[in-house]
This record gives C-alpha cells, sequence and structure tokens, in this order.
C-alpha cells in the first residue's frame, strides 16, 4: 500500500470510470487522497484551474439534480465549463435518436462526458464509442463509482481508515447499486459487513459470495438496533419505489426501517449514519443534529472527490497551481 | 441622506437578503448608488470580477424565465459561475425531498444561492438551514426583494429622487407581492400612493396602515385616467390567474385595467408607466413607442442592481477594478 | 473570388444572421476559411477567447439539444458565458408573453440571441425588436443559416470545393428548411443538383426555378442508387414526422429512402454521405465504419463553424491570440 509514487499520478488521464470494478486499490486510494487534498479548493477557500478551457458534457438521460449539480460544481471549481442536458428524456429521444449516436454528437462537443442513464450498461456502451472519456454517473441498477468514491471519502475522513470498519448496510441491497458497489469496495479494503434488509430486499447470494472472495467477513442480522449495537458506520439507503416491480411490496417494506434516537440509543458514540441522499424518511430529522449524522457531509464530500476525479482524467498539472 | 460612508459598504457582506424590510433605508440606498455605476458593466461596455471564482446557484421551484436568466447575467457579468436548477418541481421533489434537505445539499455545492419557490416563507426557511447567503428570488404571496430594488432603480433614474413622487399602484393589489413590498419601500422613502385597484383585489386593509404609519400619503382611487392626471409613476401589475382562488372572478377583472393611448392622453409628460413584466396585455403594444414606456428599462436595470446586490453580498473588493 | 482581402474581416460584426440569403457568396466564403482556422481550437487543442466578457443567450422557443450544445460549446470554447432557455415552451409562454417582449428582455441580459423557434418568421420579427444581434438557429419551416454552413464546410473540407460537386438530395425535400437553404447555397457556388425524393415531398417548382436561375444544373432522380452513381455527396434528410400534414402519408413514405451498404454498392469511392442528424434510421448503422460515412464529422464541424460565426459577429479582435 503506502502512498502512491508520483509517477503513477497520471495513472487515470485519458480513461473512462464505468465501475468502481475498473479501478485498482491503489489506484482508489490515490483518488482518496486527491479528494482530501481538494477540500479548501471545493468549499472555495483556495482556487485551483486544471479543466481551465475544458469542456464537460453533463448528459442526464433521467434527471439527477443532486449529482449533475454537484458534477457541475466540481467542474467548475476546477476552472471548466459545462454544457448541460438536465433531463435527455424530454428533449432530442422523441426523435428516437440511438445512445450511440447522441454520445458520438456529445463527443464532437465536450472534453470529457458525465452520463447518467436509466438502463444497466449504458455507460459501457457509451465508452465503445465515444472518443473523450466517460464519467458513469450511474446507470440503472448497474453501477455509480462516483458515489461509491465519496462514500469511501466520507468513512476515510470520519476513521482514518477503511480497514477493520465495521458496517451496516441497511435496507435495499437487492436494486440499489449504490450499495452494491459500496459493498464490494469495503470487502476490497478489508472492511466487515452486516446486512440489514427486510427479505424479499436482501442482498442477492452471487453478490455475497465475491465479497468473502475478497475476504470480507459478511453477516447477515435482521434487527436494526442489534445491528448498529457495535457498528462504526450505519450506511441507510433509499426504498427506491422505481425499481420495484410491485407497488404493494414497496409499500409493505417502506418505512420498516426508520432510523431516529431510539435506534441510536445504544449505539458507539462515533458511529457515523450515512445516506446517499436525498431521504425521504428513513432518517427522523431528530438525527441530523447528533454528532452521528454524517450524510450532510458526505453530501459535500461530493464535490471534492468528484473533482479530484475530474482533475485527474482531465486536468493539465501545469495549470494547476495558483 | 446623503451618500454612505465607505465604511459600511461591506455592511450585507454574507447576509440573507430575505425581505425589503430587512435593509435599512441607508442600505437600499446604498444598494442604488452601486446600481448606477454598474450599468455599463451591466452593459458589456466595462469588465468588472469580484465573484470571479464564485458560483451561484439558482434554485427555481418554479420557473421563473425573466428572474434567473437576469440573476444568472449578474453573476456571470461579476466573473462568476452558475448552477442552475430550472425547475424544481420537474425533479428531486417526485422524489420528496425536504426544501430543509435541498437547501444544505445546494449550500455545499455554491457560495450562494438564488431561491425562488411558490410557497410564502420559504426563502426564511431556507436562511435558517443554509451555510450560505440566500436570495429570495420570490416566494409565493410573500417577498421578492430584488424586484422592489430595480423598481425603486427605475423611478430614482427618470426623477433622480424617490421622496415627494406621486405613484399609481395599479391592477392587483390584493394578491401581487411584487406591489406590496413596493408600496412598503415608497412609504420609506416619503413618495405618495394612489391604490387603484377593483374591488375584490384591493389592498388589504392591514397592509395599508404600516404604510400611513411610515409617514405616507396613501389614497384609493377607482377611476385610471383621474388616478394617472398628476402622477409620477403608473405602476402596472399582472393580473396572475394562478393567485386567485376561483377562475370566473380572474376573468371579471382581467382586461378591466388595461394601459393605452386615450388613458395616458392627460398625464404629465413626465410620467413614466412601469410593469415587472411579462405583460399579458395590461399595457397596450402602441404605448411602447411613447416616452412614457419605462418598462424596457425597468427590465434592463434588473442587471445592474442584481449585481449590486450580488457584488455586496458576494463580491471581493481585492478583485474588483480592471 | 479568391481569399476575402483583411479590411472585410469584420464585416459581420454586430449583424444578424437570419437567413444564408443575407450573406455574399464572399461573405460565406469568409465563414467558410475561419472555420477551417477554428478546428483545433474546437478540439481543444488550442485556445482563444475572442468572446472573453460576452454573455450569449441561447433561447430555444422548441428544444432541439444538438443545435443548442453546439452552440454552448462554440461560446465557451471563444472564452464566453451563455444563459439558456432550453424550451421555452415550458416556461414564461404559459404566461402568454409575446415574442418581442421576450426578445427585448433578453437583449438586456446578452450580447447576442442565438433563436430557436417552430415559427417561419421568427428570427426576422426577432432582429426587429432586439437591439442585439440575432442568430437564427432555425425557425420553423423557414431558415437554418448556420446549418447550411456547417453542411458547406463538411463538402469543402472532404473535395477543397464547392463548385463543380454533384450533389443528391434525398428525402422530404417539401418540409426540410434544411435542405432549402442548402440548395440555395450550393447553387450559389456553382455545384451541380439531383433531387431524388418521393412525389409526395418533392421540392416546390417555385424553389427549384431560382436555383436554375443562380445557373445550377438541377435534376431529379426517383431511383436512389442511380443518383448515387456518378455523385459526389448524397445529403440525407429526416423525414421530419412533425412537419407532414397526416400521418397516413408520413408512414407510406418513411423507410422508403434507407441507406445501406447495397445502395452504396455502386458509388464512387470518393462518395461522402452527410445528414444534419438526428437520425431515425435512415442509414443503416454498417454505414458508419465505411468511408462514405461524413456525418459525424459534419456534426463536429458545427462547432468550429458556429465559432467561426460568433467570432465575426461578437469577437474582440484584440482579444483573440493566446
Amino acid at each position: 500500500m503506502g502512498a502512491p509514487p508520483p509517477a503513477r499520478r497520471m495513472a487515470l488521464h485519458g480513461r473512462d470510470v464505468i465501475s468502481i470494478r475498473d479501478l485498482s486499490r491503489d489506484e482508489i486510494e490515490e483518488i482518496l487522497a486527491a479528494g482530501r487534498r481538494m477540500i479548501p479548493y471545493a468549499e472555495g477557500a483556495k482556487v485551483t484551474h486544471p479543466l481551465e478551457d475544458k469542456i464537460v458534457a453533463m448528459a442526464f438521460f433521467e434527471p439527477s439534480t443532486r449529482t449533475r449539480l454537484s458534477f457541475e460544481s466540481a467542474v467548475q471549481r476546477l476552472g471548466g465549463r459545462c454544457i448541460t442536458i438536465a433531463d435527455m428524456s424530454a428533449t432530442s429521444m422523441r426523435k428516437g435518436e440511438s445512445l450511440s449516436d447522441t454520445i458520438r454528437m456529445l463527443s464532437s462537443y465536450a472534453d470529457a462526458i458525465v452520463l447518467r442513464h436509466p438502463n444497466e450498461g449504458s455507460a459501457r456502451l457509451a465508452a465503445r464509442v465515444s472518443e473523450r472519456p466517460i464519467l458513469n454517473a450511474g446507470d440503472g441498477a448497474g453501477q455509480h463509482p462516483t458515489q461509491t468514491l465519496l462514500d469511501l471519502a466520507t468513512m476515510h475522513e470520519a476513521f482514518g481508515t477503511l480497514s477493520g470498519l465495521k458496517v451496516v448496510l441497511l435496507g435495499d441491497l437487492k436494486y440499489g447499486r449504490t450499495v452494491h458497489s459500496l459493498a464490494y469496495a469495503l470487502a476490497l479494503f478489508g472492511a466487515e459487513l452486516v446486512l440489514t434488509a427486510p427479505p424479499s430486499l436482501a442482498l442477492p447470494e452471487e453478490l455475497q459470495a465475491p465479497l468473502e472472495h475478497l475476504g470480507a467477513r459478511v453477516t447477515r442480522e435482521a434487527d436494526v438496533s442489534r445491528a448498529v449495537a457495535d457498528a462504526d458506520v450505519l450506511y441507510v439507503t433509499r426504498i427506491q419505489k422505481e425499481r420495484f416491480p410491485d407497488e404493494t411490496e414497496y409499500r409493505k417494506v417502506a418505512g420498516s426501517y426508520r432510523i431516529d434516537a431510539n435506534v441510536l440509543a445504544h449505539a458507539k458514540s462515533r458511529l457515523i449514519v450515512m445516506h446517499p441522499l436525498p431521504r425521504a424518511g428513513e432518517i427522523a430529522p431528530e438525527v441530523d443534529a447528533t454528532p452521528h449524522a454524517a450524510y450532510f457531509r458526505q453530501a459535500f464530500l461530493a464535490v471534492p472527490v468528484r473533482m479530484a476525479l475530474l482533475a485527474a482524467v482531465l486536468g493539465e498539472p501545469r495549470r494547476g497551481g495558483r
């Protein structure tokens, strides 16, 4: 492990970032370290322009305000500029253009493309036809690698390490792509995983085996309070209505895992509660004021982490310092 | 009054601007003076970058193209950058996120937030949770302070003063928030007010008393031509369908106060006609070519006035001159 | 002809660009030459900022992602900034504002306006009320001059000239505005035209006569393979459902002119296939990998050509070089 040698710093330059699995453990650590250094720049306290005169296309085939705005903020904090499709579903797709043609168009207009798409596999397909790097910002039930990176950054900031952390993954472990990528990455870094989900939303067996193959200890615990008791991290996911095949099943589950002061009463004092946001009621507002609440910090860390990734993929170091 | 002492120049730095009532008479005069100095910069004839490397979020929970674009122009004329939600109603709110959570997110991504929201009180609520300044760009039947500032700027430019002006407020004086804030500010500056409205849209009694308390002379005059006869300013408001509880009432009133050459035949030659725009027929196009028409100038002044406010709240003077 | 004298370089400064017919042959050649010089800047390999501190409004009264994003890319590659209405139909028009008032507003907020509108003649009307240059980005069945310019640029790049080229115009020659402007410009430059369209979508007689008046040879050929046999350029148009008065007629025609390897089997090796994109099936994907496919290059050339036009209309040469 250790600090990555300087010679490896530009290893991501010009590359697509489709899945967290495309990144080595070294590369992830490199991005996390670069993300930490970006914090004062993300806050606006310092200024750096490695993306000056670069254009990044935001291609959102489904709206995701949070992801789009944090990427746009990241690009602009780095001195770059954006061209944006906030919701492609409303526009050109009416005319029936293929994803390939749209991506080819965007790669003529921009130096990189941030892609959000409702269909799994779209980002990989886009990378095949694009002449410019594709940054996957979520493709349906598929991957969302920058979410995983900022989740890891949040835990690392709180504990100074990822290795040995006991992390409870709570809620929708079946449809939630966020949690699949995160579980993989945590296993890679030697965290221990506790899976807490209703039976209908349990982590699929075929996803659990590879985690254990990476050497992770993985247990299942249906009771939230018990799961939380000696955990370092409680990662709460949104129960996403749109991923459910059936409304009745959705209603049965929604609200069954609400985190409030009661649930946290017996937690360790240093436990952090995380959530990819937006939340719809999974975490009671009373938790916000407790030292456990890490989800707003997590939201902020989206900016420096995405800045670090953009700078690695697109940045020109000679324009960096200021 | 007199010119504000230089030492007060940064009194607005870092502050929220929720209501015109949050600003003292001195502060309003300071912004108007700064707005006058901003005119050549708003026209693009001169360049200043006090917002360089600043990001301003445009959070429009309902669309308002005019307000959004004039703010975006103002930010960019000052060297700043924007991240924009043009119509939040179409996006994240589907997922049921609270206003508080959305504002917390935006205050992680930007240095200030321009907020437009359909519900009264939203801007005040936003200011409570935001770590960054909130600029209220209209919250339902509530406040819209920058509209009031640019209205005052338009009158001040035409007459060199606000004190002693006779201002006719015409149209919807019940639901129009624009006119409530404006009436307050005009009273503060010693203008005389003439209220011309159909009975169903009269200014609520509880809003008239405070005007008189400020020392303003306030009269009511149902006949437009008579009201206009010796006025300096005719301020026409849009009859906003969406504010009416009932369509029948709307239809009865709409069009009953249309301004044309006839109505202005006996006006003073220096009378100016104002309108917050967009207009839907309240002012006949034949008025556009007369010297009375001030509404396009008023629309332009949105940019320098908003620039002045943004520079006061966010600007870094050391980056100002160029 | 020959190279335009330097003194003519700024002839477009401050002008509206409504129709390709507003430009002389000299001016078109000037823009094409400037467009060629812009290519490395459009690719991001070189940097130039003639639009620094300029704001360009994108006023799209109907969505057109491709046109909007290529203009936004062009503005930003030149150092300028944008304020954008991506789809006006969804916003202010609800409040019933006239086009004139909207344009007057935008000319207060920006240094130039790129206008897309569903109604023919809108751009000319806008130019009458705007204090800032209007660049027509398509007005219904009317004009779309920058599309014509980039089409010419694509042919010129492939053949080094426009004069004497044999160009097949295929598909909807009745409703397709792209093809009307292009036919005019090709005739102006001495190209030969072959019209290939189903009878219901033939080029209107009143449009053909002026082409011949310009000295162009114009023939009609119903069979695509025969038309293509000795052509230099095959220009394929989209059959636009929304232009048809009647759905039955649309269905009858759609798909009747699909270009695939078979159609191109007997073409000259240097034949280029063009399409304004998006395509909906008029060109088979198998064509993409052949040397005939010029439509992706054509899409890219939108950026340098629009850059050249924007720089000519708005640019300040003293800020150019870098």
